[in-house]
């Protein structure tokens, strides 16, 4: 009999903020990750077209971690018809010397989000200009809210712009934002964000792109976060040829489900590999050399983030007595 | 707020037997994979080398099935060092609707087992001799074990010949059976055991083939269910050569990881394209077409079976009432 952990994801929302800590333990994953010490296989991943759903795995392997996490992404897109959320899941957590389970994290996605937005802050600390002053966002959703949440710990700006398709939802936003942050943030079109900001993430499902090459101005760091299949695109390739630096959190990934398969497709970045976020961080490979530069990042979630963030909660949870303990 | 079923291994090994409804819902399973409407995605398999370990993920999507099962095995084979078992893990239960959890199944391997025995009982139904006297088996752990009881279901022989490696692990295992079936079960050479036996279950961890193709002899099953990765072999690729016919689970997986890999590998069945047990069950191809035939069939283990037996069990548990929920 051993003792298995379980938490819900009300315990994880108590333990586990989105803060300078969890923005930590992500940056020391990428950083790994550049290593080449990383296993990470490839996602599995199951399409269910009778259910109008598909299911998600991820999982990653990073030397001195104490457990590596098996995460389970299900999306099921009929739900909200009944009531329930599109995308919920949970994670797994083994010990990395046994693989025996040691927690359960029933999050419901909540660990994604915060892996997710905190991912958006390493990208801002290592590649958006050193004074940003307005940042933008283009989407509405909870990602729109957390990634301009996390970037506002390590750039801290005093502006945001938001657009959406649906006005409402970008004022609701924007209000989220401004109350969470204290700061004032604004609607604004999609060409008026990109134009007025030095930092602009993109959280859209999109398969068009949203961002036009034109509205690119010196100085601007890009993080699009949305495109995590093929099929989404959120950048005008040309954008990305314009563009003074393209980096992307895996290339092996981005080049299927990220801004790099509609760069490539276009033609473009045919004979290059781009930089990883991880040889950034680490200094394997040059970031932002001037304060001109426009920097596109690519994120398309890795399974290396998934083992950070799960192993942090465990140990939040743990030394804040929260769970409950499974005998199995 | 929803409920999360959590059975543990002593919950499960309560509720769920390897009997003839274990052995129907998985024979469904291979009926529905030959059906051509499962979903069922390639094995996501990690190596982790420094910890002499690795995981494998399994799923599939079954139309029909209420629920699909996720599979996490992690196999560390420095755990026995340290007293704990190599093998555990567990299976997640989603809602084939909504994708949300409905049950962590803690098994520690327990549902494996009984569906990879169950598979050989399918296996045995369908292509043993009808009258099978006596049953060998090479190996002498628990699925050596298992897969007597299971066959045994199907056709009651009535006496068992088991080799293994380790004579005294070889008089244990033939107890065992003796004991638990109430009948003849004797150690013997693994040559004897073919040549005496009608129905052969190769259990081995082998890389080198135990199983000689001088050996075979008309009216004879060998169900191969070892050899589950590259670099196992259980048998002489020329059994493969000489048998009227070769069965597996999948052949998509049995050619990366079963014995097909190393027929194919000594250039035999090149241009052929085998027929799945599912087919046989389905009645789409032919299986045993005379009592004298020499049939192989290779087991390499299918995210089907897991989702089959992870829905049985979930079933069993709530009318046995067993397990705890979870509000998450």
């Amino acid at each position: 009999m051993r003792d298995i952990f379980v938490l819900t994801e009300a315990d994880l929302r108590r333990c586990v903020k989105l803060d300078l800590e969890a923005v930590g333990i992500v940056e020391e994953a990428f950083r790994m990750l550049a290593s080449g010490m990383v296993i990470m296989p490839p996602i599995l991943s199951m399409e269910i077209p009778q259910a109008h759903g598909e299911v998600d795995v991820k999982t990653a392997y990073i030397p001195g971690f104490d457990g590596f996490a098996i995460k389970v992404s299900p999306g099921f897109f009929d739900n909200p018809k009944i009531g329930l959320p599109s995308l919920n899941g949970l994670m797994i957590l083994f010990s990395a010397k046994t693989g025996l389970v040691e927690a359960l994290l029933l999050d419901n996605g909540y660990l994604t989000d915060v892996r997710t937005a905190a991912a958006g802050a390493v990208a801002a600390r290592h590649l958006a200009p050193q004074t940003v002053e307005t940042a933008g966002v283009l989407g509405t959703g909870v990602q729109a809210r957390l990634q301009i949440e996390a970037a506002h710990l390590v750039r801290p700006f005093s502006k945001v712009l938001v657009w959406g398709r649906d006005p409402s939802k970008a004022e609701a936003c924007a209000r989220d934002i401004a109350e969470r942050l204290g700061i004032d943030a604004q609607v604004a079109s999609a060409e008026r964000v990109v134009r007025d900001s030095q930092l602009v993430i993109t959280t859209t499902p999109s398969r068009e792109p949203v961002l036009k090459a034109a509205w690119l101005h010196p100085g601007l760091l890009i993080t699009a976060m949305g495109s995590d299949q093929g099929g989404k695109n959120e950048i005008d390739p040309q954008a990305i040829a314009m563009a003074t630096l393209y980096v992307c959190d895996r290339v092996s990934q981005a080049e299927k489900l990220g801004e790099l398969r509609s760069a490539r497709e276009a033609g473009l970045l045919q004979n290059v590999i781009p930089p990883e976020l991880g040889e950034i961080v680490s200094g394997a490979r040059t970031g932002r050399s001037s304060p001109h530069d426009i920097i596109i990042c690519d994120l398309t979630g890795t399974g290396a983030q998934d083992t950070a963030i799960a192993t942090h909660a465990l140990r939040a949870a743990k030394a804040a007595g929260a769970g409950n303990i499974i005998k199995a």
